[in-house]
């Protein structure tokens, strides 16, 4: 099957991008830091994980702490802890389970509503 | 290792809502119909793939048919063609090169310069 490129990388190269970007936002989820990280949240986007980190380190060196532990707990999250056959196993069913909603509201909605007998 | 909820939802769930998106951009980019779906995507967003394919369907009946398509296809592509071990290998060696360049850059930043001798 074909698939469109990605400025030379592969879809799993980019959804792997895009995973990345996701456990880094889960590891950002700090209840012992919860209040500095909310306050550094307000300034600073976490669409591109890396980007955050970088600032994070910078801005001082108790967020540089912050930022190094968000490094080593992304890490251990998708080594240890992310359940990937469980991703593999809810994505099929859910575009499977897409595709069938999509057709039978299409089919709903299309249908001539039924004369009262 | 605690994580965040998504309103009830796992990550792992999440994580698979996001590729259900990204299969339906994958399974939209089709050669045969590529003016049909360049002319489209003009005026509706991919972001969010199930109400693509909905706005798809109802476009006329030619559409109708290049979105049944797209559900065979991106169907396909999650269950045969995309290489989920690659995914978790990818992902795992981006986050750790990452996290090494971000330690790197710092280090390197906040290095003094050495004196010429």
């Amino acid at each position: 099957m074909y698939v469109p490129g990605f400025a030379g990388a592969s879809p799993e190269a980019k959804a792997a991008k895009n995973l990345n970007n996701f456990f880094n936002y889960i590891a950002s989820y700090n209840r012992e830091a919860y209040e500095e990280i909310t306050e550094f949240l307000g300034s600073h986007s976490l669409n591109d994980g890396d980007k955050f980190i970088s600032e994070l380190m910078r801005e001082s060196s108790q967020h540089k702490g912050l930022a190094l532990r968000i490094l080593e707990v992304r890490s251990a999250y998708c080594k240890n802890d992310f359940e990937w056959d469980n991703l593999k196993r809810l994505a099929i069913k859910m575009v499977n389970e897409s595709n069938t909603r999509l057709m039978r509201d299409y089919v709903l909605e299309t249908s001539p509503v039924e004369a009262e007998k």
